[in-house]
């Protein structure tokens, strides 16, 4: 079968694999559909991010859905034919954070097309895998393989709303709407959040998170000075969700979070320079979210009960033979949210 | 009678001024012993910190414990006699901050010996001061004056402690054993924590840090790599404290704090860099503490009922006239920790 | 002007009462529409409930909404003709509790039409009435005044939420499906509960929740042994609210809400035995939530931004003349939700 | 070896049971001490508790310590003669709860002494055991194995503390100071609790509170109006820990714990009817508490970092052989706090 094999920066390749052998607790999936993430990109593009290098080919892909072609002989509960959308997480089970129920945190985490170990996860972008039972969420019918393979952008933007505390009648600013900023949108307007402001440096995307439920967007670069209007009282907001990963983005809220407010860091950024002063004296509380693990589910179940839509997010859907087109694509923020392969 | 006014940065002068007028519902109270703080020092030497700059003559002076000379008509529950410790904190009990509980982000704050606002508020180094009852809190016979002006460096303590959550049972490791970090380590020993781990670059505050309770002080002048033992399973400490204001004391902690772990930052400190990767990846919990509010009454009934021993943290006690000698002490960390004025 | 003034339970009278003086901070407002809550059928129906007795005529009501017809010198933002709903409850903001952020339990609480204290607190089912700034919310031109009286008892439903602690992806069972158990529905589901399970002895309020957004509807005397289905591994349901009064109907909640699962006891009820083994073995969280504060706000934002959708639970809406066929009507669960007064 | 059996109430034997296989992951320890526990009790006495009834022979016993006298082949930490403290609760590791961190509601649990499932695990009361490593925790050499086998019961009463938040400058009311009632005193002490008020029937358990920190002591035969003293302002206790299981010990908090108070059940109770306007009016947090897990380690860290001292609380310590006696000392509540069994 095919897959995306990525050998070095630049050098992204549609190689033959073998299929792999079908142990007795696992599914075999057809994969249908696999979204383009961040650091889908940061591989193709830069060979990886901070110290997270490629050294070996990998596989890339993380966010797939497909439909189970064979059933393991001990695996209960799934039948040939039924759609999934596949977790690419696959904790332990065993170490000191698994039995705390932070497996995100798991010592000996697989996460499909991660180069954080050696030898490296191999990723999802290939026409047929091999999971866990535990990976599988069954989609419902009127959910289809694109909006499936959504299923793992949505689940970190759960996880980060669920790290940032209850959001029912919150005020919520959303710095950077790309994919990830986006889904922070519809997951905050999900949990009750009363008002979403977002700010970007481009339209479109800005135009993409007023279609899934902002409030208010503002074009920092058009607007620089918009943010003003939230720091009466020492700031407006509740919660800060930066999805940027831009330093000027992540300061903007210090005048306009609110004391004892939440600034929850969601995606991945560089050194950043803090006045610890502002932090100190309004009691910020600086949180990082990282992956996720129950919110699988739970972002499987609201689409499948048509609790959230991420439909207007998907900009296009390429063959995975036109791999480079669909990074390009990825890549332009002018142009696109987020970019699925087609693997069919 | 007298008073200590900062005029300049180093001009520190003794001062006539006048005795307040007793309102009906106010305290009269000859001030007996009174700390010197980092903020006075700060005054003392630049003229302020961060944005905050003497703008008019101020009287010094926070932290402060004396006995009632005088009760005004309405002013209930206290006596003449009777040794109180004096919470610095007005807030106004009326705007946003105080209606939600969070009184130490009052939009209006009146606190002892702040340049914040124009014009500042008047400190409480002087001989006598009136203030409101909510602000007294009664001495039992045993404590001391000088233990009794502690109860506001203990307040802040206490504050980060609550603010970093239940420490039951929990790690913990204090970078920078100045008074407000060793004053941390009695409060986080208080709250039950069963491993406490402190770091300096001096070996006073270390061995006044191991007096109250600490179970190991680590000299990372001395011991650079002392910490790299609680690095297994991604860090060992479940909370830890910043109270150095030093970037690398901050960075410290990285390695050694666990997933999920609260980096509480206590006192004040200018920009520092961080790595944000470190902290979404870890998913850290960043949490400022400013001053205190409900922890003053808690802090003087720990004192009163013997809960906690700040006595091996008072280095030196002297006339308020020599407090250029008191002053000049206090910024020495080779000799003093908390260094109280006497205005007997 | 009229109003509806309780004598005696049966005793409901149309009286004429004084146009309030208008004070120069407050309102003066048309009362438009009223919504009939639980407790003014108690007192209605038995002179009061518990140990709350009415001792003195008394005007009942504190659901309600209206325009302005008149604004005191020293209000400031409002105008004369702004539709807006008011909230009956008037904290002291001074005592324990209002320092702490917990007005609802105010030491010296005035809530409209309530026979707490004595003299009682006279309602707001009156033609005019004049309240404070603080307790007036604008509504937006497409929410009608019956729409606006229901934001308080959809701020006891989201105060409930509130207290039950995060919702997004857990699922809910709400037994009773009174007008306040459709309304923790609503707000459930606005706070992100994936699956709401509801049950009643009555078939016409299940109907009422599954409009509103509920995913299954149990009626207990026909289907009693359905909630089985939730039981497997200790239990299926997260939170439980409670909002039937009955005993049975909360201890129909213990096979099914999972260990550490949370038991909200939403509206009051007698003396309810209760098996304590099974809250200590599965260490239940049983919870109390009494009126709202903050909520109110929240409730009148939900409602002017359709982010929630209340008509569907106005079974009618009948003038004040008709107070009695309008008590009669919203005591009968067979027919009736809520049901409004007009006061036009 | 010997071991103390169980065959029906009032009828425990010490019996000659077989010295279990080691397997390579395990230590064989030669049992020094166990204390009798509430629970031991009931299945002497009464033949179980609620619906947990000994239905074949059982080895009683679940506080114990000892000294390691083999350690199997594949067993790492561990050395022959090392002194432990051995929990009884052995989780699958595997289910749901546990797999969420919450290890004491597992499954599939096996708690030694227990008839909750059948066969019913065997307990500890005889003189070698076998135990997996993650059961055994070191006791420094102060510890005496008496003080070791407290760190079960210990554990229960940090859990409850743990269930119960911060306690750090809280007032708490303790209802029931048998064993458990006084370890609650020396958890919520050591939690940083500043007032512990306990209640009892009977004088020798409120003594023994007095001398392990309590604050002050009624006994509500003598004194039953005394607790009315906390009532001003809705109630000044901010947690109550019940662990008498008696109703009308329960109720007594009702007046005295205040709004958002929370109500910490700990230990099993039977069926007791409560006000449920109070718990909705007063929203209190009634919260049962169940065994324990992380709390273990904690407890004897404590121990060995001598920061309890549970001594005060071991009333005897009798041989085994004499359990009859030791068994009937322990259930009178005028003489005896912990009894042990000496397995020398």
């Amino acid at each position: 079968m095919d897959a995306l094999v990525i050998h070095a920066p630049g050098d992204l390749r549609v190689e033959q694999i073998d299929t792999p052998d079908l142990l007795p607790h696992q599914l075999q999936v057809r994969v249908r559909a696999g979204g383009i993430c961040g650091s889908d990109l940061h591989y193709f593009q830069h060979g990886g991010f901070g110290t997270v290098r490629i050294k070996e080919p990998m596989v890339l892909g993380h966010e797939v859905a497909g439909s189970i072609e064979d059933v393991g002989a001990a695996a209960q509960g799934f039948a040939v034919g039924e759609r999934i959308a596949i977790s690419p997480s696959r904790p332990c089970g065993l170490c000191r954070f698994c039995q705390l129920g932070q497996q995100n945190h798991c010592l000996d985490m697989r996460y499909y097309g991660s180069a954080m170990r050696m030898p490296h996860v191999q990723g999802a972008f290939r026409q047929r895998i091999v999971c866990e039972t535990s990976q599988a969420h069954k989609l419902a019918d009127h959910v289809s393989d694109g909006e499936g393979s959504m299923a793992e952008p949505l689940s970190v933007a759960l996880h980060a709303v669920n790290r940032a505390g209850p959001l029912l009648g919150k005020r919520v600013l959303v710095t950077g709407c790309g994919p990830i900023g986006a889904l922070v949108v519809i997951a905050a307007r999900r949990a009750g959040a009363t008002q979403i402001v977002v700010t970007d440096m481009a339209s479109q995307p800005l135009r993409a998170a007023m279609k899934v439920g902002a409030d208010q967007a503002i074009n920092i670069v058009e607007q620089p000075d918009a943010l003003g209007a939230f720091s009466a009282d020492k700031g407006q907001f509740d919660v800060h969700f930066e999805a940027s990963g831009n330093a000027r983005a992540l300061l903007s809220g210090f005048d306009v979070l609110r004391p004892r407010g939440v600034l929850m860091l969601v995606g991945l950024g560089g050194d950043i320079t803090l006045p610890m002063n502002t932090i100190v004296a309004k009691e910020f509380d600086v949180r990082g979210a990282f992956r996720f693990h129950a919110e699988f589910a739970v972002a499987v179940e609201l689409l499948n009960k048509r609790l959230v839509d991420v439909k207007p997010l998907i900009s296009a859907t390429l063959p995975y033979r036109d791999a480079g087109r669909a990074f390009a694509l990825a890549a332009d923020r002018s142009q696109a949210m987020k970019v699925l392969l087609s693997f069919d």
